[in-house]
């Protein structure tokens, strides 16, 4: 396509954005015939049993404390005092590694992929993810025309593709001598994958084998949105410890967003966080992040920040907030544990759930199935590259009985 | 600089932010000496004459009564229905322009900025900004590897000097064919200058004259965040009436933030509105906006954009806010006439100040000077390329007198 006045990088940029579109769908149909004859499986935020917008009143309490200048003033680039220390403590817990580490602010994960992107690839590089991914990576890449490839997450078994993974990562290395490699993890979307113990020692041995050449340049980029409904809030952070002591050429960016651990999606607040044993990476990670947020957006919103700093500095809070958090992951599960059950009864395929939002089944033709799905039984999902993903955080427990079945038939015919 | 990890283009990112590492520097000078010892005017925020963050309590009243999906929610990549017409109709009131408009919600009015200085130029090739100027410019194109070359804003009769704005435009036009040219006005950022009506039309008219050749495509990017504080609300948006009917070969971008007409700077958001005679180049603009603002940050704060839309489409509110807006421009005001009156009597030179947030003196040696000025009289300010900006919109009008005296003996000895 021919630009009119955009630059000629910018010639023919069009957002195809498949969740907002389908999210309309479903309201309309919502309206038309009544909400108790809709399912609307497509939103990545959570909706309790009853259908209400899910909020913690923890966080609301916190709010109504914080002064004017505390909500309106501006921020500091790289985050108010005590914010990217928080981010630390409250991501790896106790299993915090043993390298160098520094945080800096972002507007939620977004803002954090975008800088890794942009500043560990250059134009016309690969940045290589999962085969089942979340779309706007890919839109993210494309704003900074870096390519993507993929790695196939599963084998046919259902199990982690490390073969895979490692095939790609040497072949990309012969072309480039800087590789950006993301994991959405634990509880992945769009499947609800979460790499085990053994899983991730396996990874990284490999990479550790990999960075022995020392002209080769890998950043790990882990995406935790959804780490939180993983599991218990220590267990789901063990892995972290495996991340101590890697290689100096083996820098770990990790993408942190307050949006799903605090229900505080339209906030955008998040952190970038860095994991190197060299200060000096360490260093060049904070000035490249710095900038880029001056060059971006400025600073991050202030409000959200000291809602971290003081939930997360205050044991009482964060004990009652993960306990309301709990109880959602609760809900989540049980909405889950019945879908997989009624999926496997029936034979359904679907991608190896541990815990999260979503729920995926593997699909040649998953356009013209998400079409028959809202046709025949105003089921309003996403279609997918490689299937359909039911948003399980926003469906209540009453409408999950039939899904599997009715998307098994629309599958079969 | 060789980079250790980041890819080349990022290789050497540094950030200079003189502005927050002065605003330290005065917080210290105020626990150890007293803050009546001090001047701080560094900060572009308003701080009343009792020294106290300025905040609306129309807008705190609104907050108040938004639900927790208001502020906790995704908003829509382009912005939450509503918010695009009402940035319209809020930024050009009774002076809309008679062409196609468009607007998409941005974090504050940096992110605006981005999205023109990314969108609307290649790497490598030069934006157009006034010689004194917003420092963050610079960075914004650094960012990208966009150049930033400068005119002369003023003539030695501190007039606005159109003649080297039409030199420089002519002479970058020779060697792109597309240019991004950038005006902070009115009340521009750091001199408190506003180009009259007459001014506009001259410079309207010299670029509908270089637009005849329809191989040239300019870009006229307005940067009004001081808007608001440069007179009376009507007033101040007529020159807008002047930008309707342009040649298609002529966009006009309008970066919008609630940052200082909202009192809402750490809420981080804003708009980019786009006028132009063609409606397919308005659509390129909205699908590069889109694009570029979900691989960015996905989506704006929703909350301020709640904010927003409530408080414009109610005129008793708005209304609300405009009085206790024109109060706080008032007092800004007499400390401008405090403080233009006393370098008058002195002999001091400053550049032409009509109204808004800073007074600039030009000087040969800046960082010398206010680094005088700090460690003789204990007065924080941001020294720039051209000269010292004094912030008057933090200065309380009891320590304005005799800030015009300091800075000329500072400069004379």
């Amino acid at each position: 396509m021919d630009n009119l006045m955009t630059a000629q990088h910018a010639a023919g940029k069009v957002l195809v954005d498949p969740v907002f579109s389908v999210v309309k769908a479903a309201k309309d149909a919502a309206e038309k015939y009544g909400m108790e004859k809709v399912v609307n499986a497509t939103a990545g935020t959570i909706y309790d049993d009853q259908e209400r917008f899910s909020t913690f009143s923890t966080v609301a309490d916190v709010m109504n404390d914080l002064s004017p200048a505390q909500m309106m003033n501006y921020a500091p680039i790289d985050g108010i005092p005590g914010y990217g220390e928080a981010a630390i403590k409250f991501v790896f817990g106790d299993s915090r590694p043993d390298s160098y580490l520094s945080a800096v602010a972002t507007p939620g994960g977004t803002g954090a992929l975008r800088h890794v992107f942009f500043n560990y690839a250059d134009e016309g590089e690969t940045i290589l993810i999962p085969d089942w991914f979340w779309g706007p990576y890919r839109i993210i890449a494309g704003e900074f025309k870096r390519n993507v490839d993929t790695y196939q997450l599963f084998t046919k078994e259902n199990n982690f593709n490390i073969e895979s993974l490692q095939q790609k990562v040497l072949q990309m290395l012969k072309k480039q001598d800087r590789l950006v490699v993301l994991f959405n993890n634990p509880a992945h979307n769009p499947t609800g994958f979460s790499l085990n113990e053994e899983e991730w020692k396996a990874t990284l041995e490999f990479f550790r084998d990999v960075a022995k050449d020392k002209s080769k340049h890998i950043v790990l980029l882990l995406d935790v949105a959804y780490m939180d409904y993983a599991g218990e809030p220590d267990k789901v952070r063990e892995f972290f410890s495996l991340f101590g002591g890697l290689p100096e050429n083996i820098l770990v960016n990790v993408a942190f967003s307050m949006s799903k651990a605090f229900l505080a999606y339209g906030m955008r607040c998040g952190a970038l966080i860095a994991i190197s044993s060299s200060d000096k990476v360490i260093e060049e990670f904070q000035e490249a992040a710095s900038y880029s947020n001056r060059a971006n957006w400025s600073n991050v919103p202030r409000l959200p920040q000291e809602l971290f700093v003081t939930l997360t500095n205050d044991s009482g809070l964060i004990e009652r907030v993960n306990r309301e958090r709990q109880q959602l992951r609760r809900m989540i599960e049980a909405r889950a544990a019945i879908f997989t059950k009624e999926a496997k009864q029936l034979g359904l395929d679907f991608c190896p759930y541990t815990a999260g939002f979503f729920i995926s089944i593997p699909s040649d033709n998953p356009q013209e199935q998400a079409k028959k799905l809202q046709e025949q039984y105003n089921i309003f999902l996403v279609p997918l590259k490689k299937g359909l993903r039911y948003a399980i955080c926003s469906i209540p427990i009453s409408k999950i009985s039939g899904l599997a079945q009715k998307t098994k038939q629309v599958m079969e015919g």
